[in-house]
This record gives C-alpha cells, structure tokens and sequence, in this order.
C-alpha cells in the first residue's frame, strides 16, 4: 500500500468495499518496464483495469493500448489515444467491431484462424495484421494456451493468405501465460518466432513486429523476480535470434502495471464459529469473488489481507464472500490465518488488487452493488 | 421456448447477447409449485433473477419474497411488497442493513451462528428469527453445506439463546442444495427438524415455522422428476412427523420459478479450426462465463443451446466466450456437437436461462455490457 493510499483510507474512510489506486504507482511500473525492455513499445492491455483515470494517465506518458473490443477502444480514444496507438488486440472480433475499428482509424488486428482472418479481410480491407501462436506456456498462474493461438505450420500459411487477401502481414504474437514468473517461456518463444520469421522470409514475407504478449508478474503472497530480470534474458534471447534486424518489439502488459498499485478496502460482515470444536472460524467480507475478486476461483490468486489487530494472537480462518453462494468462498483449502481480536465491522485491505478486480464485478448479484473506484 | 418468446426472436431480432423471459411461464410455476406445496407460503428467492417485472408479477400473485441483502428487500417493497412478505433470508448481514430493513419493517431473520443472532439482537430488538441448519445436500448440483447452516445441538442452544436476547424464536430452516434433483434429502432434513421442534417444546419453545429453502430443478439437459413428485414426498414426510400439530411452510424458490421462463440469444463471432487435422471446431459466443452464464464454471451447468442449422450434419465443437480470458470457455471436456453449417453472425438460443445469469453477468470485462433483459 502506498503512502497515498494509507492517507486516503486513514483521511476519508469510504464506503465498503472500494478500490483505491494510485496513478503514481502506475506510472512507476511503466517507467520500470520501459527501462526492463527499452526497446519494446508498451501497449497497456486496459481489460486489466480500463478506468478513464488510468488511460489518461497512461497516453500522457506515451503508452499504447491493447483493447479487446470495440467498446475498450472507444474507451481509449476517449481518453486521447491516437487511433496508431490502438491495437484490437482480441483473437475473436464481431464483423461489426472490426468495421467500427477500421472506420476510427486502427490499424493493427490479431488473429489466430483462417476465419477470423477473413472476417478482417473483408471488415478492414488493406488493415496491418498479426498472428497469434500457441506457445507452452510453463510457470504461468493462468495459462491461455487452449483458447488462442495456432501453431508455426498454421501461421505459415495463414500469413501468406493474409498477403493474398490484400492484408499486410506485419507480425506475430505470443503469450507466455498470466502471472507468468519466469523468462523461459518467452525464451523459447522467441526461437519459435525467429524461425517463422525466416521461413516466412523465403517466401517474400518480411515481417516488421514481434508482440510478447503481456503476463508480466505483480506481486500477490509469493516473491516474484524483478522485471529487469525479464528484460534482461528476454533481451539477450531477442539479440540472439535477430541481432542487427531487430523487428519492433511490443509488449502488452495488464497486471504488472496496476496489479501492485491498488488495495481494496472491506468491511467484515461476520466472523462466525461453525460448532464449539472447530478452531476454525468463518470470516465473511463484503466483497468476495461475485464482488470482483474472480481470480480467487479455485483458490488461484491468493491476495495478501491485513487487519487492524496484526500481531496479536490469530488462529485458522475461511474467507468467504457476503452472498448466498456457496462458491462464494474465497479460501477454504488455502492456509489463511487471521487475528483473534478480528469481529465484524472491521476494515481489512485485500493488497494488490488493481488489475481483474473491477471489471469482474458482477452488475449486481445477490443486490451487492459494483465497488467503488477511487483513482488518486 | 414459450411461443411469445420464439415470436418475439423473430419479429425485433434484438441485439444480442440478451435474455428473453416470458412472464406467463414465471406464473405458470409459481401455479404448479403452489399447487404441489398446497400448505406452503412461497418465497421468491430473487437473487435468482430480480428483474422488476417478474417481482411485480409474483406481488400480483401473492407471492412472498426471500431477500439476500437490504438492497433486495428494497427491490420488493419498491416493486410493491409489503414488508410482512419479505425474509431476511442471508445468514451474513451488515448491522446496517439489518437496523433498516428492521426500520422498513421486517420481521423475519434468519441466523446460523451466535456472532449473527447477537447482531440481529442488536439491530432488530423483538424480531422473529430462524436457524439456518446444516444438512446433507446429496443429490445436488450445487450443495451449499460448508458455508451455511449450523448442527441441531447448536441450533438447539441458539434458539434458547434467541428468547435470551429477547428476539422470537419463530423456525428452522434448511437448504437442501441448488438444482436438487430428489427429494431424500428434504425427508431426511425433515426428520432432523421435527427431532429438534420436540427438544425445542421440552425447554418451553414452541416453534411455528419449516423453511425448506429452494433448490428444486428447472431442466437444463437431463429429464427432471415433475414438482408433483416432490410435493407427494414432501407432504407426506411432514405428515408423518408434524400431523396435526402442523408449522408453517416456507419454501424459496429461485431457480424453479423463473429458470425455464428465459432464453439467451447470443450471436456466433467465430467458428474457427486450431488445425487442419483436429475436427474439434472452436465457437466463440459473444455470451460467456464472463457476460453471465457463470455457472457454466467446471462446466456444472450444461445449457441446451440451438441453432438454425439444426437437423443438418454437425461435429465436435468446444464452445467459450468472447474475452480475452481463457477461463471464459464453456464447454470444453463435455461432448458437444453442433451443425457444420454453424458459422459468425449466426443467432444461437441457449435455453432455461431465466435464472442465474443477468445478476452474475459482470460490469464489463473486456468492454462488454452486460446482456440486454427483455420481459414479455
């Protein structure tokens, strides 16, 4: 939690739950990321956290945006963006969107299928493209090889056709997975790149781009590398495989930029025994995984909570969120131990909840409504 | 389908993803269940679907309603339900909601621990409350045993302490699990209460109310047993054990009352091929996990989806969303085949959707709204 954030939470005591972010943190994990790769250009990928105060701020300091739909790239032109700032950056496009896209001025679409590479063609004629490969994707929290990406041979022929059907075929993608921890999978990727790229060469195709994807690591519970560690062997792997014809490089992060840069303030709803033997408490906040902490599902992204009464005696807890469903635990299996002294009324943080929370949301279930959303 | 919601479809193609809900069939079965249940006052369990038109019409039925949050209880007094027909039906409330839903005039609350009935104490002096008990939900799709409920040793102390604190010890009440599929476990559940009604009476409290929660089935893929079938069950177990000295009967229906009523129209983005050798086609929705069919998670929930191309020669697909998010995928171990024909821009109905899905749809992940809702 930043000093700016304590003061807001100590000063103003809003209403729960709520999200408090600092656009100065933001600004320093661009700035860290732009010194980790100073060579790529960085495209947020705003679905992490699109509010307009984090846009702004960001096309200030020179950013790019990854939008995954017609409507998050409205959002980025409304909040200055320049049209050649904006990449569609989502592997499944409605021929609507496409059109929209096109007709604002973007000029960089992703795709990943002969299907969808049609569907540009014909929506966005004469539009810059890039293919999307799978890649392993070993070391991520959150892989998402199955949903996107098509292999080398695929590619191959897609980008030929892409020439074809009057497209420029301008580079390829990849992601190395969500919350991804160490180099190694871009490292491979990067080889799988340089071959395509050459092979493509042979045939009359000079591609100009590699886009890395996003992925980058925020800091939940566990110690993460620092991101020069990324920029450094990711680096070494680009100077490698490309030397003096080094392709633009793109990345396009969500959580390492405003993961770490927000808490969520929560009220405890309810610490409850279950039976007079069991140590283990229930402690009901409100906000849980309806609420927008989604990545709790399956106990994946285990956030850091701090109470008033830290360091006194605490015992084992269940965390669960406030409505009438049972998958609204947040940790059951996970070992999570809280303060004796904490009783209902209580203000918790949830640390590091800037990116995926907001957007999670749901509209209204169980009638809880949307959190708040400070940007300080 | 009902004819009104297939005639609608065709005549104003509504922009999709939306829900579709005819509000004959919500009436329809609140008939058959009031008929199977003819002892039992109804609850609505609106989390289920809060929509104001279908809580209008359940008013205009005499329905009452079983309310997750002060902001639901709210829903219902402004959709014209007076506050002696609405429950306090969560068992974690803020202090704040339980002292103005008792300001609004509410007088039914349930508990499952002591933190909670001290609260309820606290904040509606002299209120009717009930004791949420634990029982076994075998049978089930979504059992909701582990966070709610209380065993009768505990429910038993609670109670006595209720009358302690000067609330009223009215009822018990139960849940037998969401989409439950038989009605064993309600006769066991009754079995248990009628035990601890005696132990209750033998200590000088003499309780006046069951409320069997919800959970009774809406068909999704599988045949379901008729609401008759439970009825007969039902009515029979609290025969035996209550005779003539019958309590009140509440049961809260979500899922039941308006599941089958709805339909969601969804548009098809893509229909791609990962390879040339896998016949598994991938179809991307532009409804998924993300825009409100949450409980597809673990691929629970198995929606019948159509199409116009039903009929003709079809294969494996596996069917996501349309995020960036490789969790929104949402059926890709259940065998699922769909026409050949199937291509982008085709209209798909995913049927018995009246439940559970507006409220989870989230605020706007990746950019999407949340789906249109249509009341006929």
């Amino acid at each position: 939690m930043t000093p700016k954030i304590a003061h807001f939470l100590s000063s103003s005591s809003p209403a729960t739950p709520c999200l408090v972010l600092d656009l100065d943190r933001v600004a320093e994990n661009y700035a860290a990321l732009q010194t980790a790769f100073p060579r790529a250009r960085i495209f947020y990928a705003l679905k992490a956290n699109p509010a307009r105060p984090i846009l702004e701020r960001l096309v200030a300091l020179g950013a790019s945006f990854d939008a995954a739909s017609w409507e998050e790239i409205e959002l980025c032109l409304a909040a200055g963006a320049t049209p050649d700032r904006v990449s569609f950056g989502n592997t499944i496009k409605k021929a609507a969107s496409i059109r929209r896209a096109r007709a604002a001025g973007i000029d960089l679409f992703v795709f990943d299928s002969i299907e969808e590479l049609e569907k540009i063609a014909g929506n966005a004629p004469g539009a810059r493209v890039f293919c999307r490969l799978v890649v392993a994707t070993d070391g991520a929290a959150f892989p998402l090889a199955r949903k996107f990406g098509t292999g080398t041979d695929m590619a191959l022929e897609l980008m030929q056709r892409a020439r074809e059907l009057g497209l420029v075929p301008y580079g390829l993608s990849f992601h190395a997975g969500s919350q991804q921890t160490a180099p190694d999978a871009h490292e491979a990727a990067i080889g799988q790149v340089a071959m395509l790229f050459d092979d493509l060469e042979k045939s009359g195709i000079k591609l100009g781009m590699i886009n890395m994807g996003g992925g980058f690591p925020t800091r939940y519970h566990e110690e993460i590398p620092p991101i020069a560690h990324f920029g450094q062997r990711i680096g070494h792997a680009l100077d490698y495989h490309f030397g003096n014809d080094m392709p633009e490089i793109f990345v396009e992060p969500g959580r390492f930029l405003v993961g770490d840069a927000a808490v969520v303030e929560s009220e405890v709803v309810l610490v409850s025994h279950r039976s007079k033997t069991d140590p283990v408490r229930w402690v009901y906040l409100d906000i849980g995984r309806f609420g927008g902490l989604s990545e709790t599902e399956g106990e994946g992204t285990k956030y850091r909570i701090t109470t008033p009464h830290d360091g006194g005696a605490d015992g084992p807890v269940i965390i669960a969120g406030p409505t009438c469903d049972s998958a609204d635990t947040l940790y059951e299996y996970t070992s999570v131990h809280m303060p004796l002294a904490l009783r209902a009324g209580d203000r918790v943080v949830i640390h590091a909840t800037g990116a995926y929370v907001t957007t999670y949301a749901t509209t209204g279930f169980n009638g809880f409504k949307p959190l708040d959303e400070h940007y300080l």
